[in-house]
């Protein structure tokens, strides 16, 4: 079993009331907030954690920020590169994840970024693939408007071509720094990409040899029919959202289906579905903390993330009225949409449908499981059976929800078998168990 | 006196011949090198660090990258932020910079970047500011041929004005956390910049509050005319080339005259000259560790090296005969191409010409201080008396060079009464006797 944190640079986390909890720290603006949060992972055995990433403040909600600053909707929202590296000197096997957007960057810099911390850590990094969602970025980020949703994906795919291209600019044992001969590196293992697509064109080769894990693992969300196909053919892991373990049983073997149709073995790939777990010596005291931390959140949280995802303002529409075909076309994350859509019923579900029905920001979001130890295991060790590979663990107050994780369900997982006790060995890839990747093997794969 | 010392991420240190020396440490790809020299330069109360950046592989002469992978010629060069975050972990008051270019970068991105190493790192933080010279780093990043001289120095104008807008975003006092009334933040004192100017649009604000030093330390190299209009304007700590001591004294003059044309106090920046050190327990030894180091050197060094700065590719013409007019005219640093035509005496200099007086990426680029710890301070006190405030001393060979002039040189500065004993203070700003940035008053700065 596979155990991801999803972590935020940022005064909350992807709980938005979370800061409010009286436990949380508020030191997330030093470097110290983020090394705790790593060494108790670490501590955990935990294969890697995560940052997402967001290229504005949430300000589409009445057009303005003010209500997301008075609130502290995720307000605060940093680069993850520097807090990462702030992690990874602090640990030894933790895997570090980083969200960087194909919409909004160079692939030369993003390859070149990766294989930098790659190094930097000695094969410890994720690169966590997005595609990005609204104007709010768009317009920090110098354009008008953002990006038609599968358009993007088109981009994504040459990014990725780019980007693994660039990765295989030096082979293994192109090295040979031979000082009295002065022959530093063989000309014929160093390859330049020359790439000429529709969105990018990159020379190559890129200045960084290859790190100790090949090149980092490939991690993506996405969700939606073509986000899917787009994370079929290229992550190694798979970081998905089941609204219940009898809808996760269908989505994992839709998703090692994909895999297989284009061309991988679905066994070479994690899929990890998000939970949120509180945890605690007895039941009624974990009832307790989640109705304590549910009681955090404030409508604004839901509205304001919500207008965000969506690309849309919802303070323009009547809050019980049903949204009009041309808004519900225009919506921005499709699977967000489409869940409201089924768990209404309706074609056309009002302002209220979306902030009741997705939760989003809250602890209704998707799973938590709330119990003992014993009974957070129990329905982890059902899912793992036959739904998934691991988990992707949100956090719900910072650092405390990691700490408590660690101190009480982790020792149950072990006991049962089901999770490791020891590292077993250097690199993020052998943590998860992913081979390291052969030079080029990512151009056999199948467009599906 | 400030102490800068020029790093590189790279196989090789500015001079190229590095790697093939002996005592040249290997292991440029881990961390545990960069962590090395950074407490090597800390124990020496060192200002600061900072990493150059190129983004692309010596690959314009002859037009391929053979010479350069077999000669190790800047053969691997990472993305500096990576090494510059492990060194952050390893230090409390090192001054850490970090070149990024204005050419290639969305000035949001470069605005959030620093702003979070800035906090990560508590208020130490530079960036170099660079535009970016040759075809090479345009066909990595998308484009096909780089900007036009004058042109890039507009362009990084405005991108200056974007990402001092946005380090502006916060104030001080803007955050409160009231977590039991759930107030975050003072929404009155969280600005927009709502940039739309001639090369960007960007919204705003930056979701990342204000660090200890207020913002990050501006670095600028800019030798040209254009390029030191743009220094003057925008630079706290101004690197610059002097050939000569009595060069450096006119050099000086003009450029604090130049500051205070910008409507700024000359006495509110540093202007430091580059230099080299070989510093030895006696003038013998010193000599003769100068010449075993000038003795790495290659001819390729020099001329890979032009070809990328010059943005010309040298192996197309006679060696010894005068470049025509119109390659003249194209040569893309010209600050270099000014100095080789000033020393040759000649307006249309050879290749030859421009190998044998640059020097590029040898010992004779600039000065090098050969000697004593006694001749060597001699030496900077009598420039730091009349024509600088400080040096920006580029490394021989690393770490050993950084060793020497901690071990042997500092103390000879601090028993002069030159240079500081302990840092004064926690941030960067700080240790340069910087006052801490007043919100929006780089507004008033005039343009020269």
């Amino acid at each position: 079993m596979s155990l991801v944190a999803f972590v935020q640079a940022s005064n909350c986390s992807v709980y938005s009331g979370s800061w409010r909890h009286p436990e949380s720290m508020d030191d997330y603006l030093k470097p110290e907030f983020y090394q705790r949060i790593a060494r108790t992972l670490e501590d955990g055995c935990f294969d890697m954690m995560f940052f997402d990433d967001r290229l504005s403040m949430p300000d589409m909600f009445g057009g303005d920020y003010r209500e997301t600053i008075a609130n502290g909707v995720r307000a605060v929202k940093m680069d993850p590169v520097a807090p990462l590296m702030a992690m990874a000197a602090v640990t030894q096997h933790l895997g570090l994840g980083c969200t960087y957007s194909t919409t909004y960057y160079e692939p030369f810099h993003v390859a070149r970024l990766f294989a930098t911390m790659d190094l930097m850590t000695k094969g410890r990094i994720a690169w966590n693939i997005v595609t990005s969602v609204n104007d709010s970025e768009a317009e920090n980020m110098g354009r008008v408007e953002h990006m038609e949703h599968d358009l993007r994906y088109d981009r994504a795919d040459e990014f990725l071509e780019v980007v693994l291209g660039h990765w295989d600019s030096w082979e293994d044992d192109a090295l040979i720094i031979d000082k009295a001969n002065g022959l530093f590196a063989d000309p014929d293992k160093v390859h330049k990409l020359a790439h000429k697509g529709r969105w990018f064109q990159s020379k190559g080769p890129l200045a960084v040899p290859r790190s100790p894990q090949g090149s980092p693992v490939l991690l993506q969300a996405g969700g939606s029919g073509r986000g899917m196909r787009f994370a079929s053919q290229w992550s190694d892991l798979v970081f998905t959202l089941y609204m219940n373990h009898e809808a996760g049983r269908k989505q994992y073997k839709t998703y090692r289906d994909a895999v297989a149709a284009a061309g991988r073995d679905p066994n070479t790939i994690k899929i990890a579905p998000a939970i949120r777990v509180v945890v605690a010596n007895s039941e009624a005291e974990a009832k307790e903390k989640y109705n304590f931390i549910d009681s955090l959140a404030k409508p604004i949280d839901t509205l304001a993330l919500l207008c965000e995802l969506l690309n849309v303002d919802f303070s323009k529409f009547p809050f019980d009225e049903p949204l009009s075909n041309e808004v519900m076309a225009g919506l921005s994350m499709q699977t967000l949409r489409d869940q409201v859509v089924q768990k209404s019923g309706k074609s056309n579900p009002t302002p209220r449908d979306f902030v009741e029905l997705s939760g989003r920001g809250t602890l209704r979001e998707g799973p938590t499981f709330v119990g003992t130890p014993k009974q957070v295991a129990d329905e982890m060790e059902a899912w793992f059976l036959d739904a998934c590979d691991g988990f992707v663990m949100y956090g719900t107050h910072v650092p405390g929800c990691y700490e408590d994780i660690v101190r009480l369900l982790v020792p149950e997982l072990q006991r049962r078998g089901l999770f490791r006790k020891k590292y077993p060995g250097t690199t993020l890839r052998q943590t998860l168990g992913l081979a390291r990747p052969e030079p080029r093997e990512w151009r056999n794969r199948k467009r599906i």
